[in-house]
């Protein structure tokens, strides 16, 4: 289908740059995105109208990629409301590693690390989830069958951000054995002033 | 003082206790008390009318405690909207360190895990951080004196949940390392119905 465009919508762009590639030569043009946006429910009652507002959506188009065709799906999702940002899809991938795909199998651990708690104790946790283990359960409700796709297609980043994460979980923790004050109080402010510059980006 | 009641609304109570007792022969009546509410935000601006209704509130009275003395303080929560429960302090502080403070401490540990990326990557995280990311900031942006104080005063607790989750997120890892994608369907699937729990339990 020649100046057919092919886009869509996956959180893994490395993977469908790899499938897509196939239609290069069919003259179809391949222009795939990524909107940063949703929740943690699926399908399409979970959509609403300012689902994509203020949003980020990433473009990973191929090389060589014909420049109309961009500004077509560009157009698509500023019209939407978001913010369009063209990138190569491995270096999307190395980001949302970090940003979205990390954090969800922290968030997936956490909430399985209460799944052979005895009965009784598991309705205390039930119960007394509000100081921080719900905001947990909310992200490790996310779509199985989506996410474990997504862990299984962008496996490498993933790993390697995990033991990044898992570099500073250490450094906290031995902080927290020996009793270092100061130095946990010194992580802590700086965490904060990450957060400010979301505040800051709007993207909160 | 007799017949003075000595309370608190901290997170921890085991430490608490400790300091109270020294009080208990001096004729006050010791009725700790933890509300598992709040937000990221501190102090008397972070307030709001509603904060504690429909939310737990613990109440941890020293053994021989005083019975018109409890009564008081549980008015007191319940008139603010709060269900009360009794519990020993060191029961509290084992089931918090699971549902609170170790969810804490892996949030300061994923966001402190981007501090020492360089300037450039670190503006495409903030970018993109809806995906999942800026959740984590909005915990590890609560405030880092209470936090390192928690951390300091349970840490016997907290050190033992940290490891359970580090098993978890071993299992997990490995799942996805060995492409087990029906074990680890599974998993997200158990991890969603504690969500649904949870719901149902009002605390979301």
């Amino acid at each position: 289908m020649p100046n057919a465009i092919l886009s869509d919508v996956g959180s893994v762009k490395l993977s469908v740059d790899k499938i897509f590639s196939k239609f290069l030569n069919k003259g179809f043009h391949i222009i795939p995105a990524h909107p940063i946006a949703g929740t943690e429910k699926s399908g399409p009652e979970a959509g609403f109208a300012e689902l994509f507002v203020r949003r980020w959506c990433v473009l990973t188009p191929s090389s060589n990629y014909d420049k109309k065709s961009l500004n077509k799906i560009q157009k698509l999702w500023i019209n939407l409301g978001s913010k369009t940002l063209i990138m190569k899809p491995e270096k999307h991938d190395k980001i949302l590693a970090l940003t979205s795909h990390m954090p969800h199998l922290i968030s997936y651990s956490i909430v399985s690390s209460v799944l052979n708690i005895n009965a009784k104790e598991k309705s205390k946790v039930i119960k007394f989830s509000a100081g921080g283990f719900r905001d947990f359960t909310r992200i490790a409700s996310s779509d199985a069958i989506m996410w474990k796709d997504i862990f299984l297609n962008n496996k490498k980043n993933l790993l390697k951000t995990v033991k990044e994460f898992e570099k500073s979980l250490n450094l906290i923790k031995n902080l927290v054995k020996t009793g270092k004050s100061k130095k946990l109080l010194n992580i802590f402010t700086k965490t904060k002033q990450i957060r400010k510059l979301i505040e800051k980006e709007n993207q909160d």
